[in-house]
């Protein structure tokens, strides 16, 4: 089952050649969720062969043109495709507005179902679940109202052995059950503790989305933990000055914060267009976090999932 | 001085690898006019070498995506690269709400005066005029309102002859005046007529932009004699009764045009993308209008200015 993350754009605000504005798009099985969306996006998306189409559920951290502005063109090229799938739409207030009166200058009437679902950006909350994960908004602080997100995996059924269906015969329609917890009872009446015919599924994998953001001691113990933190750097720490009088953070401030959330693997973006190169930002950051990488255009990063359970 | 034509974008409406949608920018001597604005605009000028501050006029056809979700992104980055220079927004009615609305939602002040002229999409009419060019409106016949674009390089005044001024040792704050038309009054009295010391400027050049329209032949008095013509062709000739049914053309179509008004040379884009290969776009014209070539993101057309003209 897949959990994984394709950074689609890692520049900040100002355009520069072979970097774009902000999105990604985060896999967990056989979902899509895309994550902000900056002018291109959907462009960047056909260079990388991620499938737009699949995509239902899309998450706005802020209406900053280099997380928005490639969106009216993504929800215009589904329009057109005939897309019939709904999307639904998790951002700041005033989203609705800024696309609606894009679609009407245009006389587009789209052809599938769009919901706006505004987040109170000030907490941290449940925004969306479905069988797979859960999405929680994570408050952030930028000069207009930004939220991070975080992406929770759920946690699955535990994983049936093969070898015990064999040895106890039992049927196929059971199994479900046996995987959610219940004991087999044999045609003879003794009773199979679920604990001797599973094993449990992996843990639950998590990332987490913090950008565009000062640095913010109040997010640790929100992401603590998590397998993947993708944190902005739009400076170096010789711009730290720069980096708070913007609301911004520094690729060491990221560091600090992956360090003490503890977290698994720490990847930077939101570079500003004044560094020509990316390569400083990885080594600031990993003098104080060792697993920390700069995202380039394009750049995946799988998270697997950890080896299946044994009981102890 | 340059008369040149840099096309950044030949697609039509769906995206596709390699095509971006539609955006031109026409330099006429050292002003740049920049012609609609898909998504995607200012990374391909980047990308091509065009420098977009140079830019004060931009004209949009229309306020279908393709031709106008790059002009948000253009605008931002002008604002936080603390442009001053006034912009001129010529457009179809609509576009300033659909503009500010995006500004407002992401909090900006524009730090650059930025205004919008409205067009009358059905009439032939002087939109703008500078020292260099005039620019027309062309009405054309799109699902939307829509408006084609006509400029014309003003005539100069004419050249004078160099060897004229050594001979009647001419003093310089004269030269302007006799370009102009002036005679030059000799110190004994003699009148040395205009004529003789002048040859005329080369002919004004001019440019065509025709997108999006159906072939409409009320076009063609109105771009007569043109040197170069872009006209859309978003369709091969097999598809005719789709491209009427959308309110495009063929390439067929754009080449009759052209041929009927006699323009010098034909310049095709806007092509659907359900075409992979452009050639065949050039090798249905050329069967009608020989100076014909289908654009390529990035293609360049230069109009040299003619041999400068003799007295007859």
């Amino acid at each position: 089952m897949n959990f994984e993350l394709t950074i689609l754009g890692t520049n900040a605000a100002l355009p520069i050649v072979g970097r774009s504005p902000s999105a990604q798009v985060l896999q967990i099985h056989h979902h899509h969720f895309l994550i902000d969306c900056g002018e291109g996006t959907q462009l960047r998306m056909l260079e990388t062969g991620v499938r737009h189409n699949r995509i239902i559920q899309i998450f706005i951290s802020h209406l900053h043109g280099d997380h928005v502005f490639g969106l009216i063109g993504l929800l215009t090229t589904w329009h057109l495709s005939n897309r019939e799938a709904p999307v639904d739409i998790f951002a700041p207030e005033g989203l609705e507005e800024m696309i609606g009166v894009q679609l009407e200058s245009g006389h587009t009437k789209l052809k599938y179902p769009l919901e706006f679902h505004p987040i109170d950006t000030k907490r941290h909350a449940l925004l969306f679940e479905n069988e797979v994960a859960q999405v929680f908004s994570l408050p952030l602080d930028h000069r207009v109202p930004t939220s991070g997100f975080l992406f929770r995996e759920k946690q699955r059924s535990d994983n049936i052995i093969p070898e015990k269906i064999e040895t106890y015969q039992i049927p196929v329609e059971q199994i479900s059950a046996i995987k959610d917890g219940a004991d087999y009872i044999l045609p003879d009446g003794r009773r199979i503790p679920h604990q001797e015919l599973t094993v449990p599924a992996p843990p639950p994998r998590s990332f987490a989305y913090c950008a565009d953001t000062r640095y913010r001691k109040e997010l640790i113990p929100l992401v603590k933990g998590v397998d993947l933190l993708y944190h902005e750097a739009t400076f170096l720490d010789d711009n730290k000055d720069r980096a708070h009088r913007t609301y911004h953070a520094t690729a060491r401030q990221a560091a600090t914060l992956a360090k003490k959330a503890g977290v698994g693997q720490l990847v930077l973006g939101h570079f500003s267009s004044r560094y020509e190169k990316i390569a400083p930002f990885a080594e600031e950051a990993r003098k104080v976090f060792p697993n920390a990488i700069a995202a380039e255009d394009g750049t995946r990063i799988e998270i697997p999932a950890p080896e299946r359970g044994l009981r102890e």
